[in-house]
C-alpha cells in the first residue's frame, strides 16, 4: 500500500514551501558528485558539501551535480538557495509522492521522474524510485533516492566519450537520462512478460486459487507502470515542442525518439492488459468447467444406483405374499433388470454426450 | 441518501436569486470573525451583526470575514448587500448541493469547495461541508457550514507570521485556503487506504457477507471523493491560467502546485476504483471457491456410500433361493467387495485430483 | 416503448415542412393563453382563434403567447405565418419526437425542451412532455403537450410582481421557463432517490425476483432523465455564450446558473446509476448467497445420513453366517457406531466453518 | 457475414483507380433513368447507353440520372468519363463495402449513403443497400444496387411538384434523397422496436435458449445500423456547414433538420443497446432463477426423505436382541417420529423461506 | 509473446543512434535491389555492395532501393550515410519493434509500415513484418525484414508500365506501397471473418473447452491487426494532409482513397470484437445451459426414486407387529402407491416445465 499514498498527513497546515521528506529514507548518507566536462575534458569528484560546489561559469561546459539520497532536508535547501531554485520545487523534489511532470521557471526546467526497478529479494513486486532533474542553461542536478547505477551507463559514456553526449549541451545530458529511464521500462515489460508466459501455461495445466491472485497482482503492476509511463508521456512531449530556450533543435530529434519509446511502451502495457483480462476470463471458466466436472461424474454415478437401489429395497420389504420372492429364478431376474437399467442408463448418458 | 440529493424542492418556483437554506443546520448559532492583516500587524475580533464589519480601504491591509453557519439568510443577505454580491452568489452560498465552482464576477471571484471529513462517532462514513470563498482585491469572505476548524491552521500563520501569507495578498489567502481543503483529502485517502489495507487481509482469510458490502460502502466513497475532486481541478486550473487580474502572478505557481496535488489525488482515486475492482473480483470468486469446496467434499462421501448401499441393500432381499446368502464366507466377501469398491474410488477422485 | 419510439412512418416520404403531428392527443381541446405585461401592468385573456392575438409593437411590452395541445395542425400552421416562422419550426413542434436542441434563425431563437413528471395514476413511470419556445425579439411562444400547469409559478411571478421577470425583457421570460424545468428535474431526482432509498432496505431484508426488475426500471428512468438533460446542458451553454443579439448579458448571468443546475442533475444522474450497478451486484450475490445457503444445510443433511442408511441396511443383510447380528449387545454398540460417525462429522463440518 | 467483409481479394495488387464490382449483383439489367426538370416542366426518359445522355446545359434545369445495378463496369466508366469523375469515385462507386462518406471534388460532391431495409422472405435480418451520389452544380448522379423504389416519393414529388423540389436546385434533390435514406432508417427503428417489445414481454414469461441468440441478433442489428448512420452524421454535417459553393444556404436549413434527425436516430439506438443488456441481465438471472428454483424443490424432497429412510433401514436390521421390534407399538411409534420429523423440517424450511 | 515485447534489453545504455538489429532473422543473405524509371524507360538491378548503387541525378528519374533483410548492420549503415539518413532513423529500420510512424526529416520522409501475413505451416498465427521506407524527392527506399513479393504487383506494374505509377513521381510509389500493404490486410480480414463464421456455427453445435481458447486467439489477432492499423491510419492522414513539399497535389487524392481503407479496416475489427464478445457470451451461455440440463435430468430421476425407496425401506422393517405385512394384497397395494407418486410427481415436474 505503501506504494500508492504516501504518509504525508504531517504536512497537514504547513506553509507551501516548507521543505519536508516525504518518503522512505533508502541510504543512508547523502552522496553528492559533480561531473564536470566539455568536448576536450571531463572532471569528477565527489563533494561533501554543498559549499564545495562552483557554479558552472561558461555555457560551453557543462556541470552535472548529482545527489543520492533526499532524507537531508538542510543540503536540498542549500543547493536549492545556490542554484537559485523556488521554493516548491525544493519541497517537490522531497516529496517522492509526485507524479512525473514537467515545470517550466523560465531559467530552469524541472522533471520529475519515476525509475522502476525489481528489488532482487523480493523479486516479484516492482519498486519505485523518484528521479528528479534540474536542466539549466549549463547545468544539470539530478535527485535519486537511492545510491542508484541506474545513470552510470552516461557517467561511462561521458568518461570515455561514446556517443554525442560530449559534444552537446546540457540539454542532451538531460535527454540522455530520460532516455536510460525509459529504456528500464522496456527491460521490466520483457519480465513481465515472461511471467505472464509462464502463467498462461499455468492457467492450461493447473490452474490454482494462487493463479487468480497472481493474475491480480500482475494487473496492478502493469497499473504502476501505467501510472508513470502515461504523465511522463506529456514531459516528453513538451520537451519536444522545445517551447524553452533551454531545449535546443538537435536535441529535439532525440526527444522525438524517446517519445516513440514511451508509445510503444503504453501500447505493450494496453496489450498486456488485454491478456490479462483474457486469461481471468480463461480462469474463470477452468475453474467453473472443473467443478462441472466433478459434479456431472459423480452425479451419473448416483443416479445409475439409485434405482438399482430402489430395486433392492423392493425386495427386501417383508410382505407374507410376494409371489416374486418364492419364484425359482426371481434372484437371477433381478440382476438381469438391474443390469438393464444400468447399460440403458449409460446409453442414455452417452447419447446426451454427458459421458 | 442526505449526501447525495438535498430536499430543494421548497425552493420550486421561487423567483432566482431568493436566499433560501438548502441543507441541514449543523451549529446554533452564526458565528463572524473578521481578521485584518498586513505585513506589520494583525487584529481580529467576533462580531455580532454585519454593520459593525468596516470594509477595507487600503490596498495592502487584507480583511478576512469568515461566517460559521448558514442558517440566518437574513445575515448573509446583509453581508452580500455590503459586499455587493450579486443574489445568486447568496443563493447559492446557503445552498449546500453545489458542486465546486468557479465563477468570476469581475469585482470578485466566488469559488465554491467541498471539504470532506470523517464525522468520529460514525467514524466510517465520510461527511462533506460546503466552503464557499469570495476573494475581492482586498478582501477574502468565507463561508462554512460549522464552526469549524478546518481554517485553524492559516489563522495560525497569519498570527505567528509563518510563511509568506502575512507578506501576500488576499489572492494568496484564498489559495492557502484550497491548498489546506486538498490537503485534508490526502489525509482521507491514507485513512480510506489503511481501511482497504485490512480489507484486502480480510478478503483471504475470511471473507463474510457484510466484505461485499463494506467494498460496495467504499467505492461509494471513492465517488464521493472523486465528485468533489474532479471539479476541483478546473476550479484551480482557470485560477491558475489567472483569466482574472485578481489572482497575481507570484501566486500562480503556488496554484499551480495545487492543482498537482488534485491531479495526484485523482489518480490515486482511480488506483484505488481499480483495485476495488480487483477485491470485488476476489471477493466473488473466493466465495464460489468455498461453496464449491463444501459442495465437492459433501458429494464425493455422498457418492461412495451410494454403491456400498445398494449391495447393502442387495442381500437385504428376501428371495427364497439367493445362494450367495448360504455361503459360509459371504458376509465377508462382501466386505471385501465393498473395501475394493472404496479404495478404487478414493484412488480415481484422487487421480482427477478431486481430493 | 412509445416513450422510445414515436410513430413516424406517417411521414415517410412527405416533403419536409409538412405539418404533421406526431405523438399522443393529451388534451381534448387546443387552449391559446395570450399574456402581455411591462413594468407598469399586465394583461391576460384566452383566445378562441389566432387572428385574435394582435402582434406586439414596441419594444417594453412582452408578449407571452402559450399553446396547449398540439393537434390541430392548421392552429400552428397559422400560428406560425403571424410570426413568420419556417415551416420545419412548425413541423418540429407538431414532432413531439425531438431532442432538446436550440436553433437559431436570426429573428427568432427556437428551443425544444423535454418537462419530466409523474403521472400519479401509474405513479412508477416517467412520463415526458415536450415543451417548446420561441424566443423574439420582444416575445415569447411556447407549445404544450397538455393543458400543463408547469409554468404557472412564471404567470404568477408576472401577476404579483414577484422577482425582477416583469423589469426584464422576452429573454428573462425564457429563462425563467427554462430555470422552472429544470427545478422539475430536481423534483424528479428526489423522488427517484427516495424510491432508490426504499428499494435498498429491501435488498438487505428480503430480495425478490421483482427487485431485479425495479432495478432495470430504475436505469431506464435513469436513461430516460439523462436522455433530456444532456441535450439541455449544450441549449443553456450556447444561450450563455450570448450568441445572438436577442439575449442580453443581464441575463447571462441567470443563464449561467440554469446550466450549473443541469449540470448538478448530471452528476446525481451518474451517481445514481452507479449506486444501481452497486445494488444490481448485491441483488445478484445475495440471490446466489440464499441459493448456497439452501443447498448447504440440505445436502449437509443429506450427507449425514447416508453413512449411517449405509450401516443400517448393511445389518439388514440376509446372510446366514453374519456373527455381529447374533452378538447380545450388536444393537447398541451399532447405535454407538453411528452416534460417533454424526458426532465426528459434525466436529469436521464446523471445523471447515461450513455449520 | 457477408455482411461484414465483402470478398475484395480479387483487386489485391491492381492499380488504384481500377473500376471492379465488388459486392453481389442483385438485378440482371442495368436500369438508366434521365429526368430533368425546372420549375415549369418536367422531362422522364429511360436510355438504353450513356451516349444518350444529353449533359445538362443551362443553370436552371435540374438533371437527375439514376442507374440501378452496378455491376456493368464499363456503362459506368463511360458514364464517368461523360461527366469528369475522377478514377478513384468511379472505383468507389463499383465498391460496395464503402462506409458513408463525402468526398469534395472541386467540381462535384461524391456522398457515398447506406440504405437498410428488411428483405420480405427473410425478414428479419437488415439487407444494406450502398447509393452513391454525385452533385455537381446543375445535376445528380445517383447510383442504386437495386431497382430499388426508394426514392420513388422524390420522384412523385418531382412529377406532381409538391413540395418545394422543383423550385430548389440540384442540391436540394440530393438533400432529399438523403432526408428520405434517413427517414427509412426510422422505420426501420420501428420496427426493431416492436421486435423488441414482444421479446421482453416473452422474456418474463417463457425465456428459452432462442430469447438469448435473438437478443445478440438484435445487437448485431442495432451494431450495422450504427455502423451506417454514425459517418453519416459527419456527412450531413459538414454538408450543412457549405464548406462547398455547390450547397447553397437555403438549403443549409434543411441539411439542418436531417442532422438532427441522425442525433435523434443515435439517441434511440444508444437507448435499445442499454435495453438490450438489461434484456441479457434479465435473461441471464431468470434462467439461473428457474434452475435454482428446480434445485431448491427437488432438493428439499430429497432431503426430507433421507432421515426417513435411515429410520427405516434401521428397523430393517437383523440383529436378535432389538427390543424395539417386539414392542406392541413399535411400528405405530416409528410412524408417529417420522411424522414429527417430516412436520419440524417442513417448519424449519418455511421459517427459512425456502419454501 | 516474442510477437509482443522484442528483446532489447541489448540496447540498455548504449549511445541512442547506435544501430542494433532488434528482431529474428528471417532471411540468410541481404539482397538489394535497384529499380530505376521514368516515362520512358525501366532498369532494374540486383547489387552487392551499397557502393553500386549510384545516385539520382534529375527530377524525372525515380530510383527505388529495396533492401530484403536487416541483419546486416554494416550494410544499412552505409546506405544511411550514402543517402545521408540521421542515425535514429537507421537505428530504427533495424529495430522491428516499432510501431506504424512517420518522421518528416525535411530532405526525406520516414515511413515504418507493419506487414500481416498468414505463414502457411502454422496457419492460425499472424506473423508481422515490419516495412520501411525512405521517401525522397527523386527515389524511394524499402527496407524489409524477409525477401517478401509483397511488393511484386508493384514493381510488375512498372515493368509493364500499368495504371500511372510510371507517369507519377517516387511520392506515388511511395504511396503505392502503403497501398498494397493497406490491401493486404483485407485479404486478412476475409480469413479471419472466416474462421469467425466457422466458429460460429461451432457453437451453437458442439461448444468445447478449446471454443473458449480460439475465441480468445482471434481476439488477440484483431488486438494485433488494431495496433498495426489504428496507427497507420495517422501516418497516411498526414501525408495527406501534404504538410511535406515531398508530396504532391495529385497523390493527395489518393492518399485519401487509402485513408478511407483503413477505416473501412478499422471498422471491421470493431465488428469483430463485438461479434467475439457475443460469441463469449453465448459458449459460456450454453456451458451453463448444457450443465444444468444434465443436472436438471439427473436429479429428477433421483427425487422420483427417493420417496419409493423410502416405502420399500418403510415395508423391509422388522417388527413384529405391522399388521400391512399380512394382508393379503399388501404387496400389489405398495405398488398401485408406487406407480401414483410417480405418476403425481412426474405430472408436477411438467406443470412446472421441468421436464
Amino acid at each position: 500500500m505503501s506504494r500508492l499514498v504516501k504518509k504525508r498527513a504531517a504536512k497537514l497546515g504547513l506553509p507551501p514551501g516548507t521543505p519536508v521528506h516525504v518518503g522512505e529514507q533508502k541510504i543512508e548518507q547523502v552522496k553528492i558528485t559533480v561531473i564536470r566536462y566539455d568536448e576536450a575534458q571531463v572532471q569528477e569528484k565527489q563533494i561533501a558539501a554543498i559549499e564545495e560546489c562552483v557554479l558552472p561559469a561558461d555555457q560551453v561546459t557543462v556541470t552535472w551535480v548529482n545527489v543520492d539520497g533526499l532524507h537531508q532536508t538542510e543540503t536540498l535547501e542549500k543547493l536549492g538557495e545556490r542554484f537559485g531554485l523556488h521554493p516548491l520545487v525544493v519541497e517537490d523534489i522531497l516529496n517522492t509522492d509526485q507524479r512525473p511532470k514537467l515545470e517550466d521557471y523560465g531559467d530552469y526546467i524541472f522533471v520529475v521522474l519515476k525509475s522502476l526497478y525489481h528489488d532482487d529479494e523480493k523479486s516479484d513486486e516492482l519498486e519505485i524510485e523518484q528521479i528528479s532533474l534540474i536542466l539549466g542553461p549549463n547545468y544539470v542536478l539530478s535527485f535519486q533516492e537511492r545510491e542508484g547505477d541506474e545513470l552510470d551507463p552516461i557517467r561511462n559514456r561521458i568518461r570515455s566519450d561514446k556517443g554525442q553526449v560530449r559534444k552537446m549541451g546540457a540539454d542532451y545530458l538531460a535527454y540522455a537520462a530520460i532516455d536510460l529511464i525509459v529504456d528500464y521500462y522496456f527491460v521490466i515489460l520483457e519480465r513481465l512478460g515472461e511471467r505472464m508466459e509462464s502463467l498462461e501455461e499455468e492457467l492450461v495445466t493447473a490452474p490454482t486459487t494462487e493463479t487468480l491472485q497472481v493474475i491480480h497482482g500482475l494487473k496492478r503492476e502493469m497499473a504502476l507502470l501505467r501510472k508513470s509511463v502515461w504523465p511522463l508521456r506529456e514531459v516528453i512531449g513538451s520537451m519536444e515542442r522545445r517551447e524553452s530556450p533551454l531545449i535546443r533543435e538537435t536535441t529535439g530529434i532525440y526527444l522525438r525518439d524517446v517519445y516513440d519509446h514511451t508509445i510503444q511502451i503504453m501500447d505493450a502495457i494496453e496489450t498486456f492488459r488485454d491478456m490479462l483480462s483474457g486469461m481471468l476470463d480463461i480462469y474463470l471458466s477452468s475453474v467453473s468447467n472443473r467443478m462441472n466436472e466433478v459434479m456431472k461424474v459423480l452425479t451419473i454415478i448416483a443416479t445409475v444406483f439409485i434405482p438399482l437401489t430402489f430395486i433392492a429395497g423392493l425386495y427386501g420389504m417383508n410382505f407374507k405374499y410376494m409371489p416374486e420372492l418364492d419364484w425359482r429364478w426371481g434372484y437371477p431376474l433381478v440382476w438381469l433388470v438391474m443390469i438393464a437399467i444400468t447399460i440403458s442408463m449409460g446409453a442414455y448418458f452417452r447419447r446426451k454426450k454427458w459421458l
